[in-house]
């Protein structure tokens, strides 16, 4: 039985005791990313000076913000009718931020309120203008995305808003919803960014804290079609424009510098790996795992989102009782398989595997489970 | 002549090929603290993972944020009074957040404008609300501090704010102004913050960005008197309202993890160092090294803080022409004395002399300018 094996994961992860880490976020980061930042902790590339003793207005520095920018230009095919920000204050912000730049007076926009984290952007919002649910998908505890059909969509709503991934419950955009001709579309990628190529000429605005797939948390990066900067209104607080934030490219004050460092060393990673089609194609195959074991569990073990909605982010799922929920996550920390607990709004297991996370830790995951089934069976 | 002798710094700096970096911040940072976050850097105290990659809910990490806390709470002797938070946005981000939670609609606050930072403060807030200026310096290119004579102050105003170092001019406060009875004291002390002791019970509210004496830049922290809670109106946006950070005690969403864990090495290191009594004497020493260079020059290099005014965090000097300052910068960056050129919208020199900073690196200034006078003879 699965406590009494060996430890799975000191082996497989490797290097340095690292575990399998299938923490929501923050989460795992590509070791050898890892390791450059350690090479270049005390002196960064000869300047004498760890990136974060560095000025941020320094050629040094000037160069890491612009190679980040210009990697993640590439990985998504960002034309240069758009800005491409690193702010500050993580997606909650944003929630307000969207609102604040882009939602007039007396206009209105849509939300599709797809989990929790929709619902906070849809509430945020509604704190600064008017909003209006474009569909909810509550009455079903969030464990599907809406088809096209099923949005009530205002074809005069200053902008569509919806969350390509929700985190917590689970369940992910495949193709972004159309909005009606002359709407904007908003999206919050947080937790999918950089995961899959998106055709990011359909948005206005992208935006997506780091902390899932694209390094630590502290910096959330913005895409910007820059016609709609003709909207902010005059005299918002500097932080909170996005005029300011594009015009002075992430400079107007000091930006996360170090942060953004590590962010830009994970999109380098990205270009090297081969693009966004081939992050996708692996991270399709790490979730086949999971939720394969899920399916051929009989029921054993239940999924959270309907099939067809599936995060390849965020496996969510229970098992016949709370004291085996429990007693799952107890047995794989102990065999190295670490953050499996569900988010306390939701309950059960949710396994988080991002860009980062290693095929063999979803392997690793899929024999604990089959083991776990077998010792209770 | 300076530019024949051998480089200053690379063997007094010491290890790893580091200068002497007098950045005004992102700044010098501590070399043991740095030494110890590349030790952690794969894996944390046996977490088997990265500060990086951890849950923000994790037991590890809630350890790092309660430890910085206690820490900061011993060095300036906060009582359980007031909340202190790790936020985001920087000090800009402040200007705007001072006004929109403790300066109601038909009330008035006033502002010390004593240099480029106190006065992008006063402008900020004119956003949000009504803002008098209680005195400025700029008649006198923000030279020097105020007396309490000097200033006009509203004895109905909101709060009193003023900056205790301007980073920029290189001029501080060496006690803070008394505002009139049962007005709020407010202090943005981004840039000598823990630089000496402070009494926080005058204050209601202390902001401050890291990137000084802190940590990395991407944090800032604030210490807010509970009292003040009551004033924040209803439905600000959540990153916004102090009330919300404070109850949720820096984690209603995911904060700057890694920065934050940087800064609690720093305080950490502050208390083994003797406190903040230690550290301000450290501080004063350095100092009246490069000042007595000043002030020993017979008029060649020209301070610009009146002596009653000097910053002991930025010294700001002129040479008697720009291409004497640039030969200045230039001769001193090859001697390993790096990030002397003064702010654009001041120019000269600026030698940033934080907490971190070395002895040694203020002694080998001092001599830089003794010798590039001499060799101008």
């Amino acid at each position: 039985m699965a406590t009494k094996s060996a430890p799975i994961a000191p082996a497989a992860a490797g290097a340095a005791g690292r575990i399998f880490n299938f923490n929501a976020g923050p989460a795992v980061l590509p070791l050898p990313v890892l390791e450059q930042v350690q090479a270049d902790l005390l002196n960064y590339g000869g300047t004498g000076m760890s990136v974060m003793e560095m000025s941020h207005r320094s050629k040094a520095f000037e160069a890491i913000l612009h190679n980040a920018e210009t990697d993640l230009r590439a990985l998504l095919g960002i034309s240069d009718d758009y800005g491409v920000v690193f702010m500050q204050g993580g997606a909650t912000l944003q929630f307000a931020m969207v609102a604040m730049n882009l939602l007039p007076p007396g206009a209105s926009a849509d939300y599709i309120v797809t989990g929790s984290w929709a619902k906070a952007a849809y509430k945020e919002a509604g704190k600064l203008g008017k909003v209006r649910a474009a569909a909810t998908g509550e009455p079903g505890n969030f464990s599907t995305i809406p088809s096209q059909a099923e949005l009530d969509l205002d074809p005069h709503a200053a902008y569509l808003h919806f969350t390509t991934n929700e985190t917590i419950h689970g369940i992910e955009w495949k193709t972004e919803p159309i909005p009606p001709a002359g709407v904007t579309l908003v999206a919050d990628m947080s937790s999918d960014f950089v995961s899959r190529p998106v055709d990011i000429s359909k948005y206005g605005l992208v935006y997506a804290g780091a902390q899932k797939n694209l390094g630590p948390a502290g910096v959330t990066l913005a895409i910007i079609r820059r016609d709609l900067l003709a909207r902010v209104p005059a005299n918002l607080p500097l932080m909170l424009d996005y005029k300011v934030q594009v015009e002075n490219t992430s400079l107007y004050n000091t930006p996360p510098c170090f942060t953004i460092y590590v962010c830009g060393l994970v999109l380098r990673r990205l270009r090297d790996l081969g693009g966004l089609e081939a992050v996708a194609r692996a991270n399709a195959e790490k979730a086949a795992l999971v939720y394969g074991a899920i399916d051929q569990s009989g029921g054993f073990y239940a999924g959270h989102a309907r099939p067809e909605s599936r995060s390849l982010m965020n496996v969510t799922f229970r098992l016949p009782s709370e004291d085996l929920e429990k007693a799952f996550v107890k047995q794989s920390e102990a065999e190295g398989l670490s953050g499996l607990k569900g988010h306390r709004s939701l309950g059960g297991i949710r396994a988080s595997i991002y860009n980062a996370f290693p095929l063999e830790g979803a392997a690793a995951l899929a024999e604990f489970m089959r083991e776990f089934q077998r010792a209770q069976g």
